[in-house]
């Protein structure tokens, strides 16, 4: 599929399991196949898009495809649990699965405890843990891995309201969605959200040249920056350098200075420590710019076209 | 100085120069004297604390001092720069000294750029870097240290509103606190915030046993955990299976069911990605927990307690 | 190219600059063009080879393939300086090229200090950075990348004598070879070492299963495991476990006592510390385990083949 | 106890548990209380060290003082379990003793598998895994920390015949010994090695000023750098970047150049892995430095009077 720059793509997306947890005895170690997890919708290439160039993508709509998701502990998966590269002589962890109901009407997903009584109502909070584009240098990279490209970085940041930019590596950039969270915490400490199929609207344009070293986004308050490394102080490392390059680029501040505004004004919270690399993020508000916008206004230019799809779909 | 238990203390503390960086030429590897650095008030023994036991420290007031604060580089010292533990060929960068207007009336604090005509009002969000017990196992650890008795956990999380709430390891606790930031983003990235002078109110308490592993935040909206250790992901181990262990404890979960339930609703911002040992910090919102309260309401008592005090002062 | 498990292989390799850094005028940043660096010579399938099968690779002879070899400092590349993941506010390090001669007949490289008169002659040591087969889960990665497949583990321990043991994860396997240094010291720490073409020789053998979960390698004096991951603790506790495995099943030790042995007994020198992972190295010296021999005696046989190969060569 | 620079100290030491584990049912977390593990012997005082300069300490002889020496997995220690710094979920590892007999005339020690009837004789190798003298800045950290100070560092290289080169930090230097180790595998990854009380023999002398960053080491052959911190790639990067600093002070080489020579000729084993800090060890063969002697030949006398200490004994 190819589309011009400005087009409004629907798309929908499977869970991170393909679908195949569907209940509480639905173990991931033995419905799913390694390595066909983590499924993603795309590549959808963009006319026009060439390596270094940056590809914007902006969130308008993103919702849960049925009434309920899953969520599961898997074998040496996590962040709490030992894994092949944390290698330890634990016994795996008991892989249990969680099955929510989602109400989309009522903007709620309800968790249920498996071992005791207690339930209770979370607020949806849609988005996608994998956007990306193709790996410069030929690479074939599985979706579970965040990189320079996007991929799994599994932060919230990803939901509506959001443009995401990508430095593009191939001709058409070829964008790729997946893993849908009905919500998730910062860092997804067990190793999986709340795993959702979705229905997604986004809007893809093109910027010449200005390709970022990570994924950059943007809300309506923030600009924000990524880093996928291990460790996760290198996965910091990255987002905050992007954060003091951006700021000091808008701002016009030399280095240290932006280094210093961002040290009193950066907020820095985990996406995951989960995957095969970490993902930090960098946030800073938008009002510290004043009038100055990222990428002459992409953002607000895109928000409106997807309000106004909104409004007349 | 010892109190007791429902004592209300005022105090003043220096900024982490020791009060020496008054200008844009007191560079800080001139003006400071190592390890005279990140001075503390204290310690207040707090009568009956005993080993196990846990010492509650509520913010009432944190209030800057003087009408400036000063932020720095510091050679080998910070997040995106060579240190001596993170040993490299670089030259270090160069030391810059910025000092702040504060308006504490406005409750704002007056970014000037040094190289530029850029400057910039951000709000005042006053905090103490460093607050904490004497540590156990008769170690004297400097105060930069960040470790399972508190320390230089740089967290804007502690603000006024906040109870802190930390392991006894001797007799009387010995709180000591200082490194006041008029704000500070989250990580610390540069290695300053914007240190300032403080006039500090806390009220200090004391729950017998119940010794969190390291020390925990309370905030009318939050209940939050601490993590400080090399690597930055076992900072977040520390601080987010304090999170499981908490949120099943107070909702009597098995661990799995909690593990779950901070997965998909914890916050985990960065402490600091610069000293010693870096910190993460673990959040979940109090609403999760219905009328349950941690340490049988301690932190409602203690925040009516410094309101009652703010009222007739 | 496809050959019988049992087949004599001899094939040349380039350096890893492609053979364009040729005198100390040839900064890699203008010669070599990304991503064309660490050129491998193959694949070369092996018949009957099966996913979850074992390769043997032993290596019968590494002879550096010019008389002159080189090495250079690269921007953003090596352990002691700022790179794309430790990302930091410090200007790149000098780029600096050295040529070595090298004269195998006498077993030696000259380096050359090049901002003083110093030289000195070194040992040759030749070796192989990069070897591996085909990754698992049809991913297609950078060779400059040491994972479970193998790659560039660029530890000094894959010289002449030593056979190395792949998990097989795509029919035939696919074997590779490249990155020839005629000596490099442990840890790789300035990301390039005396890199030189080279005239290699290798018998290639299989064992049906067996797979071990990252690259083992076996010497006439120790059995050795590899772990490639960051931090680089997590690359050390993998290349540990799996000694303890390996120890355990040849010695028929329960894991606790497998662990004690290996903690007394092991040894854990660096691979690398600077590629995208970093790789450590365990070994057990052969005299642990009696007559007891790793794959039926597979190294012994391979190693004989090899010695009357250069007999009647 | 007070001595003059090139006196000759014969110690004992006790092990790390105190001696209070003897026999297979003596788990540590029993019978050993904590914060009292790892005793230390000392501390010596020598007359005229000042701050900034730099304690030689050369190892004359280390006898195991009993014929039995014990090793035991501890909960929540080693490099292949949970910690309480890499937190996980995983209840603790088993806690199980071994008893090794020590043949002290043989040159031997028996480990026995608890768990088959598996036994095997390893050599001695005696070390010290504690040594250091007192922190700076007025911090007294527990025995078990390594860090610029010395403390556990646990390398194996602390064996008879090294000399170790401490930075002074009091006056008087202060230095204590203790953790002796039958044997020890590099990395000691289960937390402990052969844990031995021992006679020990040392000689202590003075050298002004040239206090290195970190312990460094000196054995006949080799030229030894130490680095104890977290991540281990900071360890290694500190031990590395001492390394370029020692060969470039010797040989006269700007850093680049000497960054280059021990890229391909330094050595990179591990000290320890499980400790508070982690340790790494660099290694130049002393062959390279012709003539250049170390801190003006101290190590070659200190070993002299070692030698005429041990034939008129």
């Amino acid at each position: 599929m190819t589309v011009q720059p400005g087009t409004i793509v629907a798309l929908s997306t499977e869970d991170c399991f393909a679908g195949k947890v569907r209940g509480l005895n639905d173990l991931p170690s033995q419905v799913c196949t390694f390595p066909f997890l983590n499924p993603v919708t795309g590549p959808v290439a963009v006319e026009g898009a060439q390596p270094g160039d940056t590809l914007a993508v902006h969130f308008v709509d993103i919702v849960p495809a049925r009434d309920w998701a899953v969520s599961a502990t898997f074998p040496q998966f996590g962040a709490l649990t030992t894994t092949t590269h944390t290698a330890m002589l634990h016994e795996p962890l008991e892989e249990r699965v969680w099955v929510y109901d989602i109400d989309v009407t009522a903007g709620v997903c309800r968790f249920r405890a498996r071992n005791s009584e207690f339930t209770i109502e979370l607020p949806l909070d849609p988005m996608h843990g994998t956007v990306g584009v193709a790996p410069a240098a030929n690479e074939v990279i599985m979706s579970i891995t965040p990189s320079a490209h996007g991929g799994n970085m599994d932060t919230p940041e990803l939901r509506v309201g959001t443009t995401a930019y990508f430095g593009v590596n191939v001709p058409g950039a070829m964008l790729s969605i997946g893993d849908g969270h009905a919500r998730q915490g910062e860092g997804e400490v067990c190793g999986t959200a709340v795993e959702a199929a979705m229905n997604t609207v986004v809007v893809v344009d093109l910027i010449k040249g200005c390709a970022p070293p990570s994924p950059r986004l943007e809300s309506d308050d923030f600009l924000i920056t990524t880093g996928s490394a291990r460790p996760l102080e290198d996965a910091y490392r990255m987002s905050q350098l992007d954060l003091v390059t951006w700021a000091g680029s808008l701002l016009e501040l030399d280095r240290l200075d932006a280094y210093q505004l961002v040290s009193q004004t950066g907020l820095a919270p985990a996406g995951n420590v989960v995957d095969t690399n970490y993902t930090m993020v960098g946030k800073l508000a938008k009002s510290l710019f004043g009038g100055r916008q990222a990428y002459d206004g992409m953002h607000d230019r895109l928000a409106a076209v997807g309000a106004e799809y909104l409004r007349v779909r």
